[in-house]
């Protein structure tokens, strides 16, 4: 069997750690599995790193931040294939250039092109542990790159892919995948399985286990991935195409913080004025969530939507830049003490009022909801972020 | 004008003197010069990540070890060129794998077999100043390699080499190349010239200005080096081919302890012997340095010679390894508390008598010496270490 096993940062972040790491590898290699680990930077380097650039320059160039960046995984796997080799056990550690893992030239945010698995199969052939960076890549012109946030998922995924591995294990801290934060949600329980759909949704609603990114490629390469945890030896979740139903209208409560409403107000209300918004965001690698376009006042119409908190300041900066050409407007609100809510399952497709259940258990809780988005397998509302623990709560009681 | 300057790890060490070195750079920058860059990593970087290693595994596979040194330069020159960013100068940082610095494959002291400048000559042509790491190679099959002790200054020679640079400037925390070490030695003056052979017998015996393979290949390729500080203006020593007479007979006094003495006593007197020993040891990258042989009792002969004090156990196990089969002998004694003390000097070619007077003015300070090794512009003497500083003053009081 060949299997992909990734550890975070806090699963290598010092000596034992990387040994009890290092351990559980060695137990699937004994038994006679080929094994190829991701792994992150160890615990806070990256923040250190982070620290140091800003200190010498408050706005570092992005190609010099991830050619900085990179040399964390290089770390943690060069440490890793030394405390192998310690418990007697051969590893190679490579980092993305000898791999030859490419990707797109979006400095801090690169997309994976392809993957080169002559080396990393020539490693395993010779009976080696293959150690690799995660997070990392280079692009054609050999200028080192990084996959942003949720990054190393995205690289044990997609190696899965390209190995045709047997299995893709995500180690975390935390069990598996819960219907709600088992740390905000007392009752919150762990599920056994979940399709790729529904832990997409949980993913980019700021569930946090796993980036949906790496759940995207999954389901298009149909990798079975396991969410378990590095400190026990629980079963954890499987991530699969389908799931047998639980009887459950939905699998789980998402909520998540790091977001941020920007309204534009008073555009011209003429075709293609949304479409040069979101195209100008995107141009500038924004991610954008939420979108909600109302009537104005006066033949003119308003747009909201909600980016990640980060992606504030530039968005805002990109709309102010093109406010006196393509994009004339009135002006730009934003407000950053917002969450959204959501609640996930493939269930709700053929159950109405799924919807409705969950806006009853806010207004229950006497919770304000500022805007509404839906998809097949998903209902979120954005709020006040003060409330979303009770929100959560609250729906999550509703629904199990 | 084409420069390659090269700054060591104490250069590079805290955020001030990361400015320092890219005011430094930018100056030459500016009156049109294209400049090349090579750094070292950061201070005690490497010390911080050779006790990581060691503390995970005490004898670290050398591939992996120095998968992990690389990460070093790496950080220097992407924060430099953050540095040199923020002072509104457009910079680049190469590593190993991106300049491609090929190297043989002997992991912790390979040797550089070629270098591609297109990367760089597309980047100095497009005006960014060049900032690469030191020390750092990869072989043919992409793993990262270092050159060992006074890698960067040979990355820097072999890079001024391959772009037929004008100049190649090497900075350190000391004003240039002096009669003997300032530190130790009141009375040292510093050079304004000196040539590679003088440089190379001084680098070789501890004078620590310059490695010895850094100015063997500057001799090769005829490259002009200037040891500089990076504190201050001062002109520096320029080493190369030939230099004006300036009347002393030699040119500095240097002292290493970095010494220990193997003698391999009652080997069988056979013709190969010596071979079959130095052979053995040049198979593991061991340098022997000053070697006497003399005849043991009962027909038998026994060698000395030198090697550096970190290769010592290495050489006795390398040796004890064979005793059996193809180097039988008595026994094999080592000695660590001993020191080099050289002379070295284009002078003393045609000047008889230099050795008799180094000598003399041993014999005066009452220094017992152990050996002798000279060659046509040096004489080398072991004595116990205690009693370096007193040898190398007595030594320059005679000679300046």
């Amino acid at each position: 069997m060949l299997i992909v096993k990734k550890f975070g940062g806090t699963s290598v972040a010092d000596k034992e750690r990387i040994f009890n790491v290092a351990r559980r590898c060695i137990e699937d290699y004994k038994k006679g599995n080929d094994v190829v680990v991701v792994l992150s930077a160890m615990g806070k380097f990256t923040d250190v790193l982070v620290s140091q650039a800003k200190d010498i320059n408050p706005n570092p160039p992005k190609r010099e931040m991830d050619m900085l960046y990179t040399i964390g995984e290089q770390q943690s796997v060069a440490l890793m294939a030394m405390a192998m080799d310690s418990l007697g056990v051969p590893a190679v550690s490579l980092n993305a250039f000898q791999v030859k893992m490419y990707t797109t030239s979006a400095y801090g945010n690169a997309r994976l092109t392809g993957i080169d698995t002559e080396r990393i199969k020539n490693e395993l052939e010779s009976r080696k542990i293959v150690l690799i960076t995660g997070f990392q890549g280079v692009d054609k012109m050999d200028n080192y790159t990084t996959l942003g946030r949720g990054g190393s998922d995205t690289t044990a995924v997609a190696l899965a892919a390209a190995l045709h591995a047997d299995e893709c294990e995500i180690y975390t801290d935390v069990d598996g995948v819960f219907t709600a934060d088992p740390r905000h949600v007392p009752g919150a329980r762990k599920l056994d399985e979940i399709t790729y759909d529904e832990m997409l949704d949980l993913a980019s609603l700021g569930a946090g286990v796993l980036h949906n990114r790496s759940v995207e490629m999954a389901k298009r390469y149909n990798v079975q991935l396991v969410v378990r945890s590095s400190l026990n030896f629980s079963e954890g979740t499987v991530v699969k195409e389908a799931v047998k139903m639980e009887g459950t209208l939905i699998s789980g409560v998402a909520s998540d913080k790091n977001t941020a409403r920007i309204a534009v107000i008073g555009l011209e209300d003429q075709p293609g004025v949304a479409f040069k918004l979101f195209d100008h965001l995107a141009r500038h690698n924004i991610n954008v969530d939420i979108i909600l376009q109302s009537v104005g006042r006066g033949g003119t119409k308003d747009i909201s939507f909600t980016v990640a908190k980060d992606d504030l300041a530039e968005a805002v900066a990109t709309i102010e830049r093109h406010r006196e050409t393509s994009l004339r407007c009135e002006k730009v609100d934003t407000e950053e003490n917002v969450a959204k809510v959501s609640i996930v399952g493939a269930g709700m497709m053929s159950n109405p009022g799924v919807a409705a259940k969950m806006f009853e258990a806010l207004y229950d809780a006497g919770i304000n909801i500022k805007m509404i988005s839906t998809s097949e397998i998903r209902v979120t509302v954005l709020i006040d972020a003060q409330h979303t623990e009770k929100a959560v709560n609250a729906v999550h009681n509703k629904f199990f």
